[in-house]
């Protein structure tokens, strides 16, 4: 028996106990480690087109390690160099709900979700199911008008992301 | 549907996906917020008697805060006053396996427990299923002896706060 | 030969070396740890009234701790009961420089400030020197408006605050 | 004036404030970002030969990231190649007294002192002024043997950088 779930098991699953997430928020930054700019997944969601961060499941028998890996070449391809963290302490923990109304809502799951930020060195490419990753600087990624195009509850997370960097 | 799994639903989602933990470490401070003294619980398991954190699952729908919390007044009792913290990013994250001979083992899961000191200000006292909770002073807990009394994987925790605390 | 400095002597060391500061917000929580309010000092600055953050210089020979204590006794008087950290590492650093266009300006030196959370559980009463210590809640904290009222690297801090307690 | 301080000044400015310094811990590591080796400069010392971290002040006017990367170029060289960190929120901050006994002893001054693990890609040299730049596992790092050949208060740092990566 492995880490695959049936369907019908991650269904079950996803009623009974809070789900293990990463998010993950991949930067370029500049020769100093200065953040210069942010990539962001576009993609069709239920609600029409927005844009997100790299997020994923941890899978059973997965090292946190693993699982930002796994997530980061799923979504930005397999030529990103990332430069993964040399520790598992996330910069923020997400809590999301599948209640209505929750501040960090998720219909799917209960998930609690890893926060990291993780610097590419080489060239990022939509996966199948993303349109395009695009690249915004800390001004663009403050306005609110760009906060609006992504999932409520990853603007929450970006917003955090600036203001740990120093860039809020 | 609550939160509630029984017996063979938590066997079944305890072998498809990994657990959402709280490990808690109760400490006493001076008026400065320097630590004085660690609380270990003592117990016994299935290998004797051995001492351990305050350690717990988070359960579906249950906010991070909240399982701290219930798990705090689970194994100290209603008079330990906690000082919950301001924020949940954890200071370590431990990954414990069901793999023999995973350097954090635990038979019964694959868990991510997200780890937090918390100040108690209160009467702390047993609970049914702990014989003791003794105070030790980090003179005490960086020797060998009493690490090797603990659970290994908690010693390893235990380790981290100290390093973590400047105490070690 | 003792921590004190003449004004000459400080105003020397201002301009060859950084000076180590702290920062330090005073908070009230819930029983659960979470923020319900922020605590801001009201006072004459040489700009007009403006609100900051309880905040200070590390003297010599003074531990880290010894400062932040100082400086919450001397800006909110000696009844606030201050829940001191059990680290030192701080939520973040605040860099200030005293050149004119500098993103965290303060003319009078070159400093790093060392920047803390800390819950008060007693009463605070403005120092002579400060007006008064008002209490505003995240809502009232995340409006343009009210950061106006602060010198503009506090009111950075500040959102660094929030966003680190998940509160923007 | 700039930010270069004749040896009097320096003398001057060291019995009157703390320092703000960096300590810095060179790392490699494998492509999941897990530390493989720790990089410790070895040098003669007024005490003989030890081992010990990058280190060095932050200069009036100059930023932390700035001090990293200076003091790492000149204990590295320049083909070091050094990752620097997105933030310059410290893993753990380090005071260090002139007092005889103290547990962070520095003859030469009270200095709060900024400590951060630094990925290095390329190659390291040793400067003029050190002997050798060594590389070790965390199983070396974790000997008494090693730990002895170092300053204590860098062995101690060392010793957090271990728990902090959860190598300890």
């Amino acid at each position: 028996m492995g880490p695959w779930l049936s369907p019908d098991e991650l269904e079950f699953v996803r009623r009974k106990v809070p789900m293990v997430y990463v998010d993950v928020v991949p930067v370029r930054t500049d020769e100093r480690g200065e953040v210069e700019s942010i990539g962001l997944l576009l993609g069709a969601q239920d609600e029409g087109i927005s844009r997100f961060l790299v997020s994923g499941r941890v899978l059973f028998h997965e090292t946190i390690r693993e699982a930002i890996s796994r997530h980061i070449e799923k979504d930005l391809g397999p030529m990103s160099l990332p430069q993964l963290p040399q520790t598992v302490v996330p910069f923020t923990v997400a809590e999301y709900f599948p209640t209505p109304g929750a501040e960090m809502f998720d219909e799917r799951h209960h998930a609690v979700s890893l926060c990291y930020i993780v610097p590419v060195l080489g060239e990022c490419d939509p996966a199948a199911d993303t349109l395009d990753v695009n690249w915004f600087s800390p001004g663009e990624l403050r306005t609110p008008e760009l906060q609006a195009e992504m999932m409520p509850s990853h603007a929450r997370i970006l917003r955090q992301v600036l203001a740990y960097l120093g860039l809020l």
